[in-house]
């Protein structure tokens, strides 16, 4: 290795080319700073090349598999369709290969410069990359680490590639299983048992939080869903042991107070995540973090440590994308000398099971746990006209509201069109919408969003598409 | 036929069940007043039998069967798929019936009376009823008119059921067309044209109007798509003269000065509305009307007559039916003692194009003609993640704001999701957002609605996922 002479400036390091990283990076460079994007694997990160796209690649493609029964029923004649795997990863390496291909185009477009290779800080304003053949020394004015987490497997479970495997990786399965296990309890559990159970195989869920953290009436539902679309689901389990006995995995479980045995042919399991912040040398620079390494950061996504800013994964907080893009335009934006922060407070959850289900602020418990006097209203998506047209009749919408002020705290819903219908629910949120807000506004007929208006009309009893008998049910304090 | 001996009382008489009619007849119900509705056809009126629901069965429809492509590339095997319009017709039936038998199972549990005949004015507290057999004569607190309006054929123009129609009627060809001519310049003309075009018809729109009411920035795309898709778009046309020689119909147009003619197995054109007041004696009572006969209603939609509302398609304004389900409910409430009032200001407008088509509030040329200097942003839906994913790159949004207060004036969508993610747009506009509204909360990622947050960024040239050098075509003001 060829180590550098000397020790280069550069104005803004950026360790880590995904979504938060290179949100920071085209940011950064659109309000005239030097940029500089150290990345030691593919850019995009975790979301582009093993997260997000080839997840929801694949959630589509399950979607679109079990809405062909509504085709044939609506004289769309498709004939006895299969699914083929084999072409499904093409298209999904297509997708990942031209998305990457176009987040590199703009990192050029946007004259960033990009460092194939791995940091690891050496001082506080200095940070050494290796290239493989070559070691450099940078100066930096400011670093914005972006570096991600990574999911780890549960210490006393065996990683068998594309068989047993964490739920991180729930996609990367080497077959349509015969029989999948899924333990876990949330988002991520239920997209893997929803895609796997509708793209043919059998499939058992097993979790400790029959919840998944979604509020009651969308719990509800998504458990009838999951009855009607034969995902067993293992309420209040716990593992006891796994073990491999030829190709099949058996493991062994506590559900609800009895000992119980399972045989399948494919394991994936939730584990905890771990931030890739000590790899580059956080820990010796003294940055702050949590007991799992996430690195603590003020609402400009400053961390501990000055002029050394973190986004994204490896942050303390939820793992979400939409939440590291946030942050890198803000962690950017405060470097560029503007006034910028964050507020996760109505991050929307969005989570492509089929039918869909997303929500934004305060589930009811939650706001009564805060000390509201909650009223809410909710709908069946049944009751909403354009359902039947499209196919898919399940699911709720539930407005969770103030009863004293009216004000909006949270939506819920579950069913066709809530990964889109949810943006309205953030924006009602973020601008402290009341009760009248929702109510008051036109809504296209026949849609989806009708829904949510017969939902806050149920809130004080006057949804138009409930019988005045059921009002009771739908009427909660 | 019996008339009836004594004037009946009622309280509230509505005439007229589609949308208008049985909001107003529900909510009236819900604040405790007794109601009688009368219907001399099927209720649910013309959105629920004729127009909404089947016309969006066959919009869902052609795009389902468009989308099979896609699911090809993406593993799904479906062989060569066929349409087959008699079971497409059975599914569209069938919705229509189960819709209808929920609103009537809805009045019903509301204690709704309903009087299945032909309603006519007879003083301005009393109507009479003629049921075929009998005829009985009531006497009323309020009444509500909501009896629709028709749209009738050009003069010049013969009726022939299934071959040449109005667009009103574009779902009720007796089969699919070889050739099929549109004649208009609204969303009828589009929806008619994407669905036969897209269940395999040869289609040749013609139009005076090729903006079709729309911003230019979905006018450009839309163009772009309708040529993708084979739809001929014949502009600035008026039509001379229609004849049928045999099965075939022969239009002769004149098409920016040229005399063109086309020959075409079908035809759908355009009339003008004529509202269905004049039926029941609305001129005998001096109901003021405009010259199309729709009647002036103020805002919380009483008519010139005292205790007398309207609402509906036979009130001046739009045809559509989120239109008369807020007027339904405003007269109902109006009558209960209640404060309320409808504005048409943020309507939203969904075009079931495929990719659909959806706006809300002011177009840029309508901004500035109201005196704003508009800002603007718009974003390719081709840049957003989840497009590729979904099969659907087209599409592109806009968000027209006032550069000196940042008030959000109109949002404007072509692409996937663009009819749920509207109701987000008309949250917006109804609550007076500002670009900072827009842009400060978190999207879900991967999202159709990130277009959004990329489409208030490009306003100020900080969209991400837009290169440096095409800014200037995305900035205009």
């Amino acid at each position: 290795m060829v180590v550098g002479e000397f020790v280069q400036k550069r104005q803004l390091m950026i360790i880590g080319g995904g979504p938060g990283g290179y949100h920071a990076a085209i940011r950064a460079a659109q309000l005239g700073l030097e940029v500089t994007l150290v990345e030691k694997e593919a850019m995009g990160g975790v979301c582009l090349n093993e997260g997000c796209i080839p997840t929801k690649a694949m959630t589509q493609a399950a979607s679109n598999l079990s809405s062909l029964a509504h085709y044939k029923a609506m004289g769309i004649n498709v004939g006895d369709a299969t699914f083929s795997l084999d072409t499904f990863r093409s298209f999904q390496e297509q997708q990942i290969s031209n998305l990457r291909s176009g987040v590199e185009a703009l990192c050029k477009a946007n004259r960033i410069e990009i460092l194939r290779g791995t940091a690891s800080f050496m001082q506080e304003n200095r940070i050494g990359v290796e290239t493989g053949h070559q070691f450099e020394i940078y100066e930096y004015e400011q670093a914005i680490i972006a570096v991600g987490a990574t999911m780890k497997m549960p210490k006393e479970l065996s990683y068998i590639e594309g068989k047993i495997m964490t739920l991180a990786q729930w996609w990367k399965l080497s077959e349509l299983p015969e029989h999948l296990l899924v333990i876990g309890s949330d988002y991520m559990a239920l997209e893997a048992a929803f895609t796997y159970c509708q793209l043919g195989s059998q499939v058992t869920l097993m979790t400790d939080d029959e919840t998944f953290g979604l509020d009651r009436a969308v719990v509800k539902e998504l458990q009838r869903v999951m009855k009607k679309e034969k995902i067993k689901l293992l309420k209040n389990s716990t593992l006891i042991e796994v073990s491999l006995h030829g190709e099949t995995v058996i493991a062994t479980v506590l559900a609800q107070e009895e000992r119980v045995t399972i045989e399948a042919s494919h394991l994936l399991v939730a584990g905890s995540y771990e931030a890739n912040s000590k790899e580059i040398g956080c820990d010796f620079l003294k940055i702050a973090v949590d007991e799992a390494g996430m690195i603590e950061v003020d609402e400009g996504c400053a961390t501990s440590v000055q002029n050394i800013y973190a986004v994204g994964d490896c942050t303390i907080g939820p793992k979400l994308a939409s939440k590291a893009i946030k942050q890198g335009k803000v962690a950017a934006e405060c470097i560029g000398g503007l006034k910028a922060a964050f507020n996760l407070a109505s991050i929307p959850m969005v989570i492509h099971t089929n039918p869909p289900i997303a929500y934004s602020g305060l589930r009811e418990d939650e706001a009564k746990a805060a000390g509201y006097t909650v009223k809410s209203g909710q709908f069946a998506m049944g009751g909403n006209g354009f359902t039947a047209l499209a196919g898919q009749k399940d699911g709720v919408v539930k407005l969770v509201m103030d009863e004293q002020s009216d004000l909006l705290l949270g939506v819920h819903m579950l069913g066709r069109g809530a990964t889109e219908l949810i943006q309205a629910g953030v924006m009602l949120l973020e601008m402290a919408a009341r009760e009248e807000d929702v109510a008051y506004p036109l809504y296209a007929h026949p849609s989806l969003s009708e829904a949510w208006m017969e939902a806050v009309e149920a809130a004080t009893g006057k949804a138009i598409h409930i019988p005045p008998s059921k009002k009771k049910e739908t009427l909660s304090k």
